[in-house]
Order: structure tokens, then C-alpha cells, then sequence
């Protein structure tokens, strides 16, 4: 499927390679970081074991990480450790608490280097230059998405206007040009596609061929599906926003833990003015899970996004909240008010946000002063 | 840079035959309708003829057309023909006016087919089973954005869920994913890229390379930059909003004739609940146009957009109108109200929006009713 380190095309001096750690949720052994290698090599990896903390997972050798397991999350916040989610994936963002790099790169166990392909076989894409098989180098991609701005208030129809080769088009104002900084990387996937439960049972055999290059910004007042496998984000600009709630072990629901993140971030981003982009870079997916089980643990969220989404899209934060801790202890009373009524979880979870923001700023004391904005004084607590 | 008939995918019925008008305003001959042959001939063609109307303008044999010129124009119309503008391509909204069909695609005469092409010296492109240089049916595309709906309220992740191989993402609210009507299609173009004036001066070699294989729904309450060299739409729908304005002969601005109509049809879509689509087909654009001109045509654009886009950022039209000329109506009250200032001009452009109202409704007589929803009676005026 791909070509190993002698076709990569990682760059001499790996981008931010002191600013960027990559954090991985897994259950098992992280053979997949060997197709990776020459890309993530260079990088510190913060590496969350999900489930049995007494099981030993194998990391192959030459990377540079740390491990936390559930009994390092227990030790580490004490009784706040109720806010990280148990036995599922959302306990990924332990790792983003825990990490002291301006930029995340968090990617799931079964994505693997996706690559240009030319085939007439089946869809294939290729670039400028080099349309033979070059690997996808998608931590360049999200790091270049990440250092340009976004445009959030006009659609631009030759979508990133700070590509090479595009521009802003006829008819866009002059002073939007400017952008406003990016926050948030979506990245997307190869193969197989991220599907909810019903669609992986309608369509077992779809698959995701269609390689589409481009990047755009996710317009203000638009919510997005934000899916976690391949994700990344400037911590110091929106970090304290990217809680994974609590899912799995012991709660009704699992598989929207990204999607809450999503929902929180993007309602957050467009209040501080920060952009969202999706698009490049694709991963390859490699293994659809089991649509039974997921259909198990997402009944409830199926259910409840039909009330979920209509709130996060009449959701306004105030105008005094000028720091994302603010915005997302904001958001979290009004998950109370709004939500408490569509299930208990929903109390739950608002207690579990104002959790997670206190451990937040207890491992992290300065981010609140950092993420600061000019509209005032920054109160301590 | 093209294939003729011979490699060209022109299917065996063409769809939508008896129910599209291509609409072509041109002040020459049509010797690029030459390049369109396999696409367009089953189709009728409406020329609007801007500019001298006693030069006589060739259109090659085999085409079925009308062609109108100012003094028919100004027959037809009367006194309110001074709603539609002289020596611009803005007049050719005059066609939209007198087709009796319900889509119509329009284009400029200096486009031409593009085409997939499969070469490493150059970007290229391509689709499943044909990537050797294929022509695009540029209209067959429009047809299918057009047929399929819109999604408005939530953004898809992978683009156009009503495209083979794509559906929504997890995540996405199963309430929305019926859509609702798509109006406009709005294609893309290679080659020359739709820049403003200044952009042309500081970037005269750039050329738009980049193949984007995807279509998406702009967001509900995002604006847009859109442009009317290869562009679609339901006349049905949204017809009454597709004025092109007051621009050229006269006028103290050019150039923004698609621009007025792009953010007038946004506005009354997201009031009723209709779908704007942007992305695939592209066309090729042959030929930059003179940036020393298009800034004199600009210049006023470039300063009062600035006005304009907020305007209709925050415009919101009355429950009650249930119609587009309603909407549009109130609308030029609005322009009136708000823009008066800005610049008399506005003043007369908002009469003139009133006139192009009367003189659609006297052309269409029936059209008013065909789009009352079912919000309330419709009055007659």
C-alpha cells in the first residue's frame, strides 16, 4: 500500500519539532508507528493507554515518548481524574493536558501513511511534480494549515486563499484578507470513511477513494462532524476547548467524544475569532470497527445530537469571556440549563466540564493568562 | 489544449433537454460555441447582445437560438428597460427574464471546455475509469448539482453527501440529511482565476492549476464571491433574484454585476430554506481581461463592498415574504434604506431593482405563484 522511509518525503528539518507533540490513545501495541517513523520520529509522542493499566504496551524502538495509563491519570489529578473517560478513546485528552508544546497532533492506532497514487484503476490523485507514489507527509500538512490563517467570515471559492497558486477572488473585501489565526487542523481519511453505526450497516463496502485537494475554512456560525483520528490544533489558542467528555466505561454513550470537542471548539473559535479548517491531509484508514457494537454506544448520541446541535448553533457566550476557560465554564452552565433536561448525563457531564478546566489550569497555570485577549483584565480564580 | 467532438462525453440523452436555456451575453461573434458543440447543440441557447446593437453577431450553424439586442430589449421592456444595463455583460440577466424554462446555465464567451488531463509537467486530474483526457460535460454537472439537494445547516466533512461514493459523516444530525432544493450551482473555472483588479496587477502570470474534485453547499448565513462566467441555476426558485444590477454604460461601477446577484440570492436562499452549491464543473478561461480597466470598473466596488458585505451579512427579511419577488423587494427597501447613504448610486440601484421585479412579473405572469410556499396566501400585487 505504501512506500517505506526511501520514497517519504519528510522534510530536512522536521517543522516545529520542539513546539508539537503527537498524542496517541491506544489499547494495544503501537505497531503502526513504524510506517510513520520517518515522519514522526523526530517528534515527542504522549502516548495515553487506554483500558487495563496493567497491561504492557510496546512501543517500537527509536521513539520519543511517555506513556500514561490509568493509574498514572489517577495519580496525576487525584479525584478530578472523574472528568478523563475510562475503556474508550476520549481519554486521549489526558495527553493534551499534560503536553507543554504549543501545537497537538493526535491521530488514531489504525491510520496509517496515506500516499499519492496514479492508477487508472481506481480514483487516484496525484500533485504538481511528483504524481508517482509519494507518501502523504500529513504532519506537514496540518503544521502548514495551522501557521496560515484562516477566513472565517467570507467563503472563498478557490478555497484557501494562502496556498500556493490561489488567491482571494473577485468580490472578496479587502479587509477580511487579513485572516484571523487558525485553530483547529481537521484532517481526513482514505478508504474507509468515518460513517456512524446505520451508514456502516447500509454501506459495509463503501470506501472513501475520492482524494480532494483542498483546504477550507469552516465558515463562522457553521457547526462540523470533527472526528479525532486525524486532528490537530494550536494548544495555547484553543487547547482547554478540546475536551473529549466523558464516554465509555460506565456512561451511556461512546463515539461522540470528538464531536462534542467539535461542537464546544468551533462555538468557542467563533467567538474568540479563531478559525477552523478542514480538508488536507488524509490519513488511510485502515480498518472499519464493528458497526454493532458502535451502533451500541452511539444510539444515545444519534438521539441526542437532534437536540444537541440546535443548542450549540443558539448558543452565545458573553462578551466578557475573553479566555477559552471562560468561554468553555460558560458553555458548561449552559449545558446544564439546556441540556439537564434532555438526560441526567448531560448534569454529569457540565460537572465533568468545570472539571476538566480545573485540572486544566492546574497542570497548566500560566495558559490562562496566555489565552488572554485585549477585551480585559484577566481575573485570576 | 482540448479534444474535439470525437473525444468528448456528451451522454446519449441529453439531460434536461427541453427544460435549460443557456443564456450568453457577448458583444462578438460566437466562434467558441464551436468548442461547446457536443454540449450545447441539443440545447436552446439565449444571446444577449450587449453593446451596438446594428453590429450583427455570428453564431455558428446547427445552434438553436434567439438573439436580443438593445432596441429589442428596449421593445420589450419599454421604459423599464432601464433596469437592464448597457455595454456590460451585467444585461445578460435580460435572458434570464424571458426564458419560459425552469434552469437556466449562463457563461462567458471567452470560456472554453476544459478537460482531465493526465500529465506530470502540469497539476492534473482526473476520475475513476477515464483519467486520459477527458472532456468535462461541464453542464451534465451543473444538472446533477442542480438535481441533488443542498445542506445548508451543518457542514459534511466529506462534501457532497448526495455524491457516489460519499454520504454524510458520523455525526451529522440525521434530521438534516434530506436537504432541501438546490438553486444555484455555482462552477469553477482553470486557467485564469477570477481576480480582482489589484490582484491581477501584483500576480499577472498566476494561473489557477489546481483541480478540486468536490462540490459543497455553502453554509447557511456565510456570503460568498459569486461569479457568472459558469454559473447554474433553478429559474423557478430563484430567478427573480438573479438581477445583475445597474453596471457599465453610465454607471459609476462594472464588474460587480455577479457579485449584487451573488449576495441578493444568498440572502433570500437562506430566508427560504434553499441550497446554494459551489465546486465542480470548472470551464477554462481562456483570457485575463485588461487589469487597468477592471480597475476603473472596480474602483468603486472595491471601496463600497466594504459596506455592502455587512449589509447584507446582517439583512434579515420578514417571515411574511414567502416569495423571491417579496424578498427582493423588501430587500431594495433595504438597499435603499441602509446603502442610500453610502452613495446615491444605491438610490437608483434600488429602482431599478423594483423595475427588474414589475418587468419579471409582466414577463412571467405566472412566476409569482410558482413560488409561494406554503407560509400563507399569496396576495396578488
Amino acid at each position: 500500500m505504501a512506500g517505506g522511509p526511501s520514497s517519504s518525503s519528510v522534510p530536512s528539518t522536521p517543522l516545529l519539532k520542539d513546539e508539537l507533540d503527537i498524542v496517541i490513545p491506544t489499547i494495544r501495541n503501537l505497531d503502526f508507528l513504524e510506517m510513520w517513523r520517518p515522519f514522526f520520529q523526530p517528534y515527542h509522542l504522549i502516548i495515553v493507554q487506554d483500558g487495563d493499566p496493567s497491561k504492557t504496551i510496546k512501543v517500537p524502538e527509536g521513539f520519543d515518548y511517555e506513556l500514561y495509563n490509568r493509574n498514572d491519570i489517577n495519580r496525576i489529578l487525584g479525584p478530578k481524574a472523574s472528568c478523563i473517560s475510562f475503556k474508550d478513546s476520549a481519554c486521549r485528552c489526558f495527553g493534551y493536558m499534560v503536553s507543554k508544546k504549543k501545537y497537538i497532533y493526535t491521530i488514531d492506532d489504525d491510520c496509517f501513511v496515506s500516499f499519492h497514487l496514479l492508477s487508472a484503476s481506481i480514483i487516484f490523485f496525484s500533485v504538481a511534480k511528483d504524481p508517482s507514489g509519494k507518501d502523504i507527509n500529513a504532519l506537514e500538512q496540518h503544521i502548514k494549515n495551522l501557521l496560515t490563517p484562516s477566513t472565517p467570515f467570507f467563503f472563498n471559492t478557490l478555497y484557501d486563499p494562502f496556498r500556493d497558486g490561489a488567491d482571494f477572488v473577485r468580490g472578496y473585501p479587502f479587509s477580511l484578507r487579513e485572516g484571523v489565526p487558525t485553530a483547529v487542523s481537521h484532517g481526513l481519511w482514505l478508504n474507509i470513511p468515518d460513517y456512524d453505526a446505520p451508514t456502516q450497516l447500509v454501506k459495509p463496502l463503501e470506501r472513501n477513494t475520492r482524494y480532494v485537494d483542498s483546504v477550507l475554512t469552516i465558515p463562522k456560525g457553521t457547526l462540523f462532524p470533527m472526528c479525532g483520528m486525524n486532528l490537530a490544533f494550536n494548544r495555547e489558542l484553543i487547547g482547554p476547548a478540546m475536551y473529549f467528555g466523558l464516554m465509555g466505561d460506565g456512561q451511556p454513550i461512546g463515539r461522540y467524544d470528538d464531536m462534542w470537542a467539535g461542537w464546544c471548539t468551533k462555538v468557542i473559535c467563533d467567538h474568540l475569532g479563531l478559525g477552523v479548517k478542514t480538508g488536507l491531509p488524509y490519513i488511510w484508514h485502515s480498518k472499519a470497527s464493528n458497526p454493532f457494537v458502535n451502533l451500541k454506544k452511539e444510539y444515545n448520541g444519534i438521539f441526542w445530537q437532534e437536540e444537541i446541535i440546535p443548542f450549540f448553533q443558539s448558543a452565545t457566550i458573553p462578551k466578557g469571556c475573553n479566555t477559552v476557560q471562560k468561554c468553555y465554564i460558560e458553555l458548561s452552565k449552559q449545558v446544564r440549563e439546556k441540556l439537564g433536561k434532555v438526560d441526567p448525563y448531560f448534569n454529569k457531564l457540565a460537572d465533568a466540564m468545570v472539571t476538566w478546566i480545573e485540572s486544566w489550569d492546574e497542570l497548566n497555570p500560566l495558559s490562562e493568562s496566555a489565552n488572554s485577549s485585549a477585551n480585559g483584565p484577566v481575573k485570576a480564580k
